[in-house]
C-alpha cells in the first residue's frame, strides 16, 4: 500500500496503515532473522558460548532539530545506547526502538532517520530486534521522540566500577570536548557563526574493545553526555574515599570550541559529548592504552587529562592554565535543553 | 535536597536536579540490587540455569488522561510491557523505563506514577534494572510518555508461533473485551454516562504461566491491544494456510460496554484492552485448558470463542447471533488516539 506522505494518527491505531508502516519502512531497513518473526517479544537464542553477564540499558531520545551537522535523531540514538553497553564493557548486540510520532510529521523525514539507524546497526554489527510506534496529535510531541533499548554480553571476569578506582590511577579522554552539545546549538540557528561544528556522535565499542584488549588494569568507563565531562567525573568522585586532579592544559578542545564558548559563556567542561569516552586505569596501563587509543580513528586526540588523587575526597579539582586550583562542580541547573 | 513542586527543564540537563530526582524518586521506589549500582547498562548475573531463549520487547506508553478507573500510566507500562514478554512464553524479568517529561508536571503527578509502576513490578517480581530521564520544554510533549522495555526468558523446548497452528486448534480469551479503551475514552470527560468503566489493565504472567503448565498443545498467544480482537485475529490469519471463525454469542462483552459502544458506533471487536490475551490450542486441550484459566481471577470469564477452519484462508469470518457470516477485518484509520 501507497504511503501517505506524512504520519497520520491511523499509523499509531494498530491497524492496516500501521501494519503497513511496520512493514514498508521499519522492516525493510532493520530486516533480520529475529525481527522479522515480528512476535510481541523478539525472542533471541543465539547467544555465544562463554560465561557472560547480560548488559541492558535505554534511553530516550528527543533532541532537537531532528538533523544537525555530522548526525540526526537516529544516529545518536543508535550511538548512544550503543555507547551505554560499550562502556560497562559490553559488546552491544541487540537494540529495541520506540517511536513517539506527532502526528503531521513527513513520512520522507521519518524514512532518512530510519535509514540513518539502520546504517550505524549494520556497521556496528548490531540487530533492531524489536520495535514499538506510537502517532500523537499535533503539538503533543515535538515531531519525533525515540527510545532505544540495547542488551548487549559482558565477560564476567571484566570487572568495572569506582569501587576499583585508586589513587595514582590515571584519566583519559578520547579526543576534544563540547563538540556535539555546539553543534545542536547552532544547527538551531539562533546564533550566526561562521564556524560548522560537527557532533562528535559515534559509536564507541571498536575503540573501547581495542583498550580491554591490551589491558586488564581498566577500573571505570562513562561516555561524558549531559552535564559534559565535569558532571561524569564528579559522579566518579562522589561518595568515594579519592578525589580526580584534571590539568586544563591537557582537555583537548578545538579552537572553534573555546572561541565559541568564550563568546556565548558557555564551559566546555559542562557540555555534552556523544563520541568521547572518560577512562580510568591503573598508571602502569596509562601509556599502552593511550598509544591503542590513538590509533584508533575516534582516538587520535586521546589524552592522559588527569589523576585519582586522595584528597581532597569526592572532589574534582582542575589545576587552571596559569597555575591555580579550582574545586569543578556537578552541573546545577540547565545549560541546554534537548540536546540528545 | 526538596525537590520543586513541578518538574524543571533543569531535571533533564543531567546535572545535580536530575540526579536527587533519580535517587529519590526512582531509585527510592524501584530500589533492587541491579538498579542500586546506577551504571550506564544494567549488569544482570544472576540469571537461572536451563536452557532458555533471552525475550527482549519494548513499548512507549502515550496514554491521555494519565490516570484513568483503574489504572494511570505507570501501571499500564509495566503491564503491557510484561504482557509481551507473558504472551511469547516468557517469564518477565528485568524493565527499563525512560521517561520524557513535559516541563511543568506537578512532582506528585509524578511520584503517583512512579509508585503505581513500583507496585505492579513488586507484585510481578520485576527489577526495574534501568532508566532514563529527559524533560522537554511546554507543549513539546503532552505531560509524561513513559517507555517501558522488557527482558524475559523462555524456556527453549516452548515452540510457539503460526506456524504450528491448524485447522481444528481453538480459539481461547480469558474475559469481557473493549473495556480499556472505552474507560481511557470515558475518563476524558467527552461523554457524560453513569457507566464507569474500569480499564482491564493487568499482568497475565500467573494467567498463562498455569496454561503452560496443563498442557504442552499452546500453539500461539497474543495480546488484543491497539486494534482489539478482531485486529489480532487478522495478524494471526494473515497470509497463512488457514483461517478463522470466532462466534458472536461467545464473545464475552460486558453489558454497559456493549450499550455505550450502540450508543457511539464503536465494534467492540476493534477496542483495545490491556489484561486480555488470546490463546490458540489443539483441540484436545481446549476444555482443560479453558478449566484452568476460568481457576485463575484474570480469567473467570473464559470462552471458546471459535475455531481456526481451513477455509477461507487468511481471513476472520464472524458468525454472527441471527446466524449469518461476516468477513471481519483489520482496523483501517483511527479509532481513538492516545489509548496505550
Amino acid at each position: 500500500m501507497a504511503q501517505p506522505s506524512q504520519i497520520l494518527l491511523a499509523h499509531g491505531s494498530g491497524g492496516r496503515l500501521m501494519h503497513d508502516l511496520i512493514h514498508e519502512l521499519f522492516q525493510h531497513h532493520f530486516s533480520n532473522d529475529i525481527l522479522d518473526e515480528l512476535t510481541d517479544s523478539a525472542v533471541i537464542s543465539k547467544l555465544p558460548d562463554g560465561d557472560y553477564d547480560i548488559c541492558f540499558t535505554t534511553d530516550s531520545y528527543v533532541v532537537n532539530p531532528l538533523f544537525f551537522p555530522g548526525g540526526d535523531i537516529g544516529k545518536l540514538a543508535v550511538c548512544g545506547t550503543v555507547n551505554d553497553l560499550a562502556v560497562v564493557g559490553a559488546q552491544p548486540l541487540y537494540i529495541s526502538c520506540g517511536f513517539i510520532i506527532e502526528e503531521g510529521l513527513d513520512y520522507d523525514t521519518l524514512a532518512k532517520i530510519v535509514e540513518s539507524m539502520a546504517e550505524v546497526a549494520k556497521r556496528e554489527g548490531i540487530k533492531i530486534v524489536t520495535g514499538d510506534t506510537k502517532v500523537v496529535e499535533k503539538r503533543s510531541a515535538d515531531k519525533l521522540f525515540i527510545n532505544t533499548s540495547g542488551i548487549g554480553l559482558k565477560p564476567k571476569q571484566l570487572q568495572l566500577g569506582t569501587q576499583y578506582v585508586r589513587p595514582g590511577d590515571k584519566v583519559i579522554i578520547n579526543g576534544t570536548i563540547g563538540e556535539h552539545e555546539l553543534a545542536i546549538l547552532l544547527a538551531r540557528g539562533e546564533f550566526e557563526f561562521e564556524a560548522r561544528i560537527q557532533t562528535d556522535c559515534a559509536a564507541l565499542t571498536g575503540l573501547i574493545q581495542d583498550v580491554l584488549k591490551v589491558t586488564d588494569k581498566v577500573k571505570f568507563m562513562r561516555d561524558p553526555t549531559r552535564g559534559g565531562l565535569a558532571t561524569t567525573l564528579n559522579e566518579l568522585v562522589s561518595g568515594m574515599g579519592f578525589g580526580i586532579l584534571i590539568h586544563e592544559t591537557r582537555i583537548p578542545v578545538r579552537d572553534e570550541v573555546r572561541a565559541i564558548c568564550e563568546i556565548l559563556g558557555y564551559d566546555p567542561l559542562y557540555l555534552a559529548n556523544e563520541g568521547k569516552v572518560v577512562i580510568v586505569v591503573a598508571q602502569e596501563a596509562a601509556e599502552p592504552v593511550l598509544q591503542v587509543m590513538r590509533e584508533h580513528p575516534l582516538g587520535k586526540d586521546s589524552q592522559i587529562i588527569g589523576e585519582v588523587i586522595d584528597e581532597p575526597k569526592g572532589k574534582v579539582i582542575l589545576r587552571t592554565e596559569i597555575g591555580g586550583h579550582r574545586i569543578i562542580d556537578m552541573l546545577t541547573g540547565v545549560q541546554l535543553p534537548r540536546i540528545c
